[in-house]
């Protein structure tokens, strides 16, 4: 099974939406971190602070990425990039698990 | 903060009752594992196969444990401990972040 390794884990959750997203942000070795999230179905919006590479692990999702008027879909694993200090939308149709690395 | 160091995460997430229950499996040092878990508002019933010791880190919710008839209740951090093969009730009120130790 795929993980990471010998990092550190932050006890407390990330909780936005009422607990319809909520993340664990794990400490790489580098330096860098990561967060491992879960998305239910609902619509969303973020906005980034640093660049966000979201790896999508399972799930399916369209994003509307910042500068784009297509919705992109995605189904069970796939990738977007967002650029820092952008916002960008979500809309979830199935349970979502994601990695979120941050440039 | 408070972290859990020098582990191993899991990327993949579990996901019970549509993803309104989702843990993240942490590997300790030591050789055991905990669970980092979310649990949105509603009824669940869960089954041991170790003892387990749940710490609820934040949040709101009553749970029924094996051989009790009452229903005790847990607001913002608190702790219950279940033996090995039972089975226990969980009522959730609000969203909560919890750490599962298994023995």
């Amino acid at each position: 099974m795929p993980q990471f390794q010998n990092v550190t884990v932050d006890k407390a959750a990330n909780v936005y939406f009422d607990g319809k997203v909520t993340s664990r942000t794990v400490h790489l070795q580098d330096g860098s971190k990561v967060t491992l999230g879960i998305m239910l179905p609902g619509s969303y919006e973020f906005g980034t602070d640093t660049e966000e590479i979201m790896t999508i692990q399972s799930g399916e999702l369209t994003v509307l990425l910042p500068d784009e008027t297509e919705w992109k879909t995605i189904q069970g694993a796939g990738e977007f990039v967002v650029p820092a200090n952008r916002k960008f939308k979500l809309e979830v149709s199935k349970v979502t698990d994601y990695v979120c690395s941050y440039k």
